[in-house]
């Protein structure tokens, strides 16, 4: 992966501080700004939202902050009263070292259940805070992994309002994956300047295409966060408006940035090995399109076929067909990278499917969905389903 | 398996046709009336409904039929023109015989989007015939295995109108299940005398606590056919309307053999290991229990948080926020077979989970969700996800 640039205004760090039950990984990590920067926020759906999240989204909605101190290995979901005084304890971590408690966005990911060890947060963030560098993201992102293979990080350049602007990114998955409205966790920062309505307008349309269009196995975590952080440093006058076309770049760079993660996010699932893009095209609305893909991609069954290479399009059509939308069979088409397999509802032949299989060994691809009702398309990004991810979620308490 | 005794006026017989790629199991099946018996179904809601299901639906519409000629090892599915065709030759393949085609209930089951090898069937429904026993109901069961590991039949006899009548039925799993309206394959024979309007009636009723309340993997198959056939040879007034007391007691042994043979079914799921009910109380309406006890049932991260007997009941909790459902967490409370897990929201520690992983230590529970919002109530009936049954699916076609 490419190295990713500074972001003018803020600094980025991990370290170790005991949360895990298996130490010798990071587990601790902070993305602070220089000074005050403004902010954005959206947040899990779940009406089981964790403490961190339900102290975030309120904080979010101030518009400023100065930092994201984030944890792995516990979620702090479901703690009750307990919980919440846990996260505010976590927010407080840095009012010694002058960030005051108001200015701290909190996320956690990890065991859902478990009490947050928040005195091995207290203990280790002034550590944290002195290791915070320039271009330290890619430590932040390890941070915050649990069961990711990889660190995922991503960052765009580009110009707005005539000023060049960087915005970089980090997020973790792996497992628990359908986000609604944020995802796991996901953070940005950039040295745009740009108020903090146009900052969480554009953070979530760049939401909707990215995180929200993920899924690894169905289930919406209770800890989906998301946030961009804006220095400003960059110069020149802040985005005022969701409008206009200093919005319009800016929100283009974020939208970018998202949907990288959000592609790593897939990529990466959990026992995962091979990337998936879900694709429905001629669909009567969005709400249509979006069904369609998002239960062809949380199938079982389409998600074991994928990972043996087996063009069985029978498992797909089942699925558009569970939808409930009443769709015409004799005019749904399927392909795959280019290898037409169904047209008017019939496969083609062995000769087709043999030429799909070939398709589908690669590492990553698409299966394209034409429904013959519309021009509205969607995009879901997901996943094989292999035995490591039974193996993975049979022993993840263990 | 005790032994299923017959059902006065009927046959049940099953033998190889060669239709499946693997020969070596019987893969057709056969249920006949002496006479003309009563008959209805219901069938999926599948968009993509297969030949053998548009044929059907209009044939058990007609309220009587002699026979259901049923198939595994091709679901003849997403098969066009060319798969009605095939199903009416199915239907016709006993007329030599004296069976005309309109008195033939047709199903098939097995790999979606495969042409039907229809001569083969035509040149084995003789011998079928001939082969067709009143204690043939194992033979029957065993035909229209797929991914099965063992046959599911099941029975009831009981007082309908002051006579002894009897009501038995076999069905198949078990995958592609999470029947909608239906199951995969499902039939069932009583001797009691009933019209088709009551007998409907009672199929559809018992249909949604039953086979609508299994699921295996969350998806819904194309071919899913549930019918039953009253010979009336039980004696005594036929049942002529949907109430009353001779319907409630005939429904009650319709409801119960289908039951037992749903719950069959999940226990047969493709690579379990365990029978899984999951129930939810206190809900505030009937759909409410529905989504929340379906949400959790198709969980990978509950299922194989089961496989693994880990009471990690952060899971349970994120699928119940997962629904959308605005649910208090403050008044929901877990619980497997009588162990508490949660109160209030909240885990009672690792003591209650060393006694909740005792319990799903077992080869069959029931995880028990209290809302706290109401008195509905809702049951479904699942299994653990193994990694078999990414085996079982990868493999399929091979």
């Amino acid at each position: 992966m490419a190295d990713i640039p500074a972001v003018a205004g803020f600094r980025w760090g991990g370290v170790e501080a005991g949360i895990r039950k298996h130490g010798g990984r990071p587990d601790l990590a902070l993305l602070v700004a220089d000074g005050p920067a403004a902010c954005a926020g959206v947040f899990t759906m779940n009406d089981m939202a964790a403490a961190p999240v339900l102290l975030s989204r309120a904080k979010a909605a101030a518009g400023t902050a100065r930092a994201v101190l984030a944890n792995s290995g516990c979620a702090n979901a479901c703690t009750g009263a307990q919980g919440m005084e846990a996260a505010r304890r976590m927010a407080a971590a840095l009012e010694r070292r002058g960030i005051d408690a108001s200015e701290v966005l909190v996320a956690s990911t990890g065991v859902i259940g478990a009490p947050l060890p928040v005195a091995k947060i207290e203990a280790a963030a002034a550590k944290l805070l002195a290791a915070a560098r320039p271009d330290g993201i890619r430590d932040f992102a390890r941070a915050i992994m649990t069961t990711d293979t990889r660190e995922k990080i991503a960052f765009r350049e580009g110009s707005v309002s005539g000023r060049r602007v960087t915005v970089a990114g980090a997020c973790k998955g792996a497992g628990m994956i359908m986000p609604n409205m944020a995802t796991m966790l996901g953070f940005l920062a950039t040295d745009a300047a740009a108020e903090p309505g146009p900052l969480q307008a554009m953070l979530r349309e760049a939401a909707a295409d990215s995180f929200n269009a993920v899924t690894v196995d169905g289930d919406t975590s209770t800890n989906d966060t998301l946030c961009i952080l804006a220095s400003g440093r960059a110069g020149g006058p802040p985005v005022r408006e969701a409008s206009g076309g200093a919005y319009a770049a800016l929100r283009a760079l974020v939208r970018e940035v998202c949907v990288d993660l959000a592609r790593a996010i897939a990529a990466d699932g959990e026992g995962a090995t091979k990337f998936i893009e879900v694709r429905v095209e001629e669909a009567f609305s969005p709400y249509e399109a979006d069904v369609v893909a998002r239960r062809i991609a949380n199938s079982p069954l389409v998600k074991t076929a994928c990972h043996a290479a087996d063009p069985n399009w029978g498992r797909i059509m089942a699925a558009i067909g569970a939808c409930g939308l009443t769709i015409d069979p004799q005019r749904v088409g399927i392909s795959v990278d280019g290898a037409d397999l169904v047209e008017r509802g019939v496969g083609l032949g062995d000769e087709a499917e043999r030429e799909a299989a070939v398709q589908m060994r690669k590492s990553s691809f698409t299966l394209l969905v034409k429904l013959g009702r519309g021009s509205e398309v969607r995009s879901i990004y997901t996943c094989d389903y292999s035995a490591e991810y039974v193996k993975i979620n049979a022993e993840y308490r263990t």
